[in-house]
């Protein structure tokens, strides 16, 4: 499969660029900030996440000799570039938002600070890495606030896109409050916790229903959770009584039952009444199979007795809202302030700050978008990670990191915890900032009134 | 980052049901197919794609001694499936539908027909890599029959949902029809032609813009490709006429400009009615930013002189539809045909074949599903190309794969041609197929009546 590792997971045009860079000099230092431009409608607030793999990424970026071969061999670049290639590391600092922090538009989640070249080639699959598992964490948290008190385990593997959406989704879903993942891997590197079932494949190999239960249970006797709606939901549910008493007298335990199909409001109460009457109160019923925040809200408001969710392709594609309009943008080069206006796409200059107030209930109320050194009343949420291509201490812990996004998330303002429709955040634009990009304005008119 | 090959990519509760198999000797063979439920209405067809890296990770499937500790570690398997784990390679056989063909719901794609344990540990990363790549060809499909003639390019790497998703989409789109990609890795892995241009920052980078679009140019003087929105388009139109007799003097010409943002219908006429009137004439025009099937059809339509289309974020995350109702379900165990029949996502039992009828025109009239064997009218379009664990001869080539698209392309029926929402193409279940299902369900109500 694709080397996650490689430097040419980069567009093209970073090394056509870089081309252009080497030969005109233009290797002074270089600012380039990552936000995201505007929050869609779909989000009242985004998670910072990925940025341990966006440092992890930076540290061991480096050509092998049979990639800087294969460049050569495409005859498209000199061999002052292939030898700067060859001997490049990224040498720069990085000034970032911890991951697990809520952040909103135009506030930058990373910057880094290096020879422009470097800044450059890094660009795409920084983007890559720090979009995707911001996406999941934004995506996650709006289930995992719908559903306080659920287990809620990510089932999405199968249909993410590709192994390392898959792994990163159970990451970044974990950050978010998830009690964990089905993705085996992903327990074994990251130590998340893994929850598994069983398939209706497995119900199927058994003509006799209570046979494919009856053996499992006695394979799998811990946190015995069987699968119910391979043919008849209530009927299952039925054997799964009849069937208690017989793995009790061997010491075995059934958990929970698994729906995956069919009206769930419907089914959940049935099962649940079926179960109560069968004794088996303590079972809990356990849901999967297209779930979102959406329908799981309406699940719990009519009543389900729901006790945990699998949340699968809604979750690890962020089925209603795949991507961000992020961005890397230049923000300062050779000492001089930058930006972009193009329309719909202008942007900020400078090497910014954020600056985050809370009231006396603790909750955020306002953040401002500042320059670095102008400092405001608040919590400044962006420092510094990595100097000189190292890192600066070592990275929190995954259970720091999502400590950190469940205390982010005590403290959202009300209206954004409940998911309202169109509830917004202020986030105020610092005087200084303001006229830092009215001198970039003046200084480009200036030169275009110098050429003519 | 993580191991894309590693046999652990998959869910955990695949590991609990080895392990009930081994312990009760369920280890007869088991037929599972992986086909799409139902067609969303945003698709009128789909293009199977993956089927190589499938093939891939089935020849290399295998455990490493390291995994096989961890696993031991965790305490949950018998040392009998930790040994069987050891030695187990993937030894079954595998049937499809080449890659580049199309296909409609409930139509297999692919049948692996291997050991019940074999074919169950395999599942979640069938599913996949098969899903993901399907996703993008189907989605890319839409985009090259929308902009006939026109070059498309994938610049989709940066917001993919990771590396594998950038690269595999790259593939994926190139399949369809697609150019070729801005992705580095994608030529050197696949030979996929690669393209790019120059980003805002390099223009950002000099405070004059006409300086970076001359130094671009003497040091990538090959396609060269001007980006022209960072300040004022027109403007810098109207500066690029001015540097091209300067630039035809070094023997440079300028290939093309490349709009990023604003009303591009608009911008687009304006800019070659400048770059006409200053004799450049052959400088092409290409779009980038925000594009899908939807508004490059509206430019198309509003007579945007625009020749090439850079597509990214929609064509990488398949954006209106970022996932398929696809599924890999058991359908034949012991000889036995079985199927599911929970709600909504009930099953056809049986191994499966696909009948395709063409007219007089050469357009696809028509498919029948039916049981293997079940010989009908028309071409078949699954068959086997995995014997005993290994390709039983070498897989196209990506050209081959690409032009068998492009044909097929040529072949749908003029509805589906034109994307026409709501356009359907008729699939009918053959009569032998309806059979089996009868007969599975009155075997299944026999047991349980038995049972009682």
């Amino acid at each position: 499969m694709s080397d996650a590792t490689s430097p040419l997971l980069t567009d093209l045009y970073q090394l056509n660029m870089m081309q252009a860079y080497l030969d005109h000099g233009e290797t002074k230092t270089a600012v380039f900030e990552f936000f995201v431009r505007k929050l869609p409608t779909e989000r009242g607030f985004l998670v910072a996440a990925g940025l341990e793999q966006a440092l992890d990424f930076l540290e061991n970026l480096h050509f092998s000799a049979e990639e800087i071969e294969w460049l050569a061999h495409s005859g498209r670049f000199s061999r002052e570039l292939l030898d700067y290639l060859a001997k490049l590391r990224f040498t720069g600092d990085v000034h970032a938002m911890p991951e697990g922090t809520v952040f909103f538009a135009n506030e930058p989640i990373l910057r880094v600070t290096a020879a422009l070249p470097e800044a450059q080639l890094v660009e795409t699959r920084l983007i890559n890495i720090l979009h995707f598992q911001t996406l999941i964490a934004s995506k996650a948290a709006r289930m995992r606030l719908v559903a306080p008190g659920k287990l809620l385990v990510d089932f999405g593997l199968r249909r993410a896109h590709g192994s390392e959406a898959g792994i990163m989704a159970a990451r970044a879903s974990y950050i978010a409050g998830f009690a964990g993942t089905a993705t085996v891997l992903a327990e074994k590197q990251f130590g998340i916790p893994t929850f598994g079932t069983m398939a209706h494949s497995f119900i199927q190999a058994y003509d006799d229903e209570t046979s494919a239960f009856e053996n499992f249970a006695r394979s799998r006797p811990q946190n015995l959770t069987l699968l119910i709606d391979t043919y008849d939901t209530e009927a299952a549910a039925r054997k799964v009584v009849a069937l208690a008493p017989r793995l009790k007298a061997l010491g075995i335990q059934i958990r929970a039952v698994r729906l995956d199909s069919g009206d769930m409001i419907t089914l959940s109460k049935n099962v649940r009444r079926i179960l109560d009457e069968g004794g088996l109160t303590d079972v809990t019923i356990f849901a999967s199979g297209g779930l979102d925040e959406e329908n799981i809200t309406e699940m719990l408001r009519s009543g389900a007795p729901i006790d945990g969710f699998g949340i699968g392709t809604s979750l690890t594609t962020s089925s209603d809202m795949p991507a961000l309009d992020c961005a890397y943008k230049l923000q300062e080069y050779a000492g001089l302030p930058r930006r972009k206006r193009s329309a719909g796409k202008a942007t900020w200059p400078g090497r910014k700050q954020v600056w985050r107030r809370y009231g006396p209930d603790g909750r955020m109320v306002g953040d401002i978008l500042s320059i670095e050194g102008d400092r405001k009343v608040g919590e400044p949420l962006i420092g510094l990670v990595m100097q000189g291509g190292r890192r600066i201490s070592s990275s929190p812990t995954l259970a720091e990191t999502r400590a950190r996004a469940a205390r982010e998330f005590e403290r959202l303002p009300e209206p954004l915890r409940r998911l309202e429709p169109g509830a917004s955040y202020p986030v105020q634009v610092a005087d200084a900032l303001v006229k830092l990009e009215a001198e970039v304005d003046s200084r480009l008119a200036q030169q275009e009134l110098a050429r003519r």
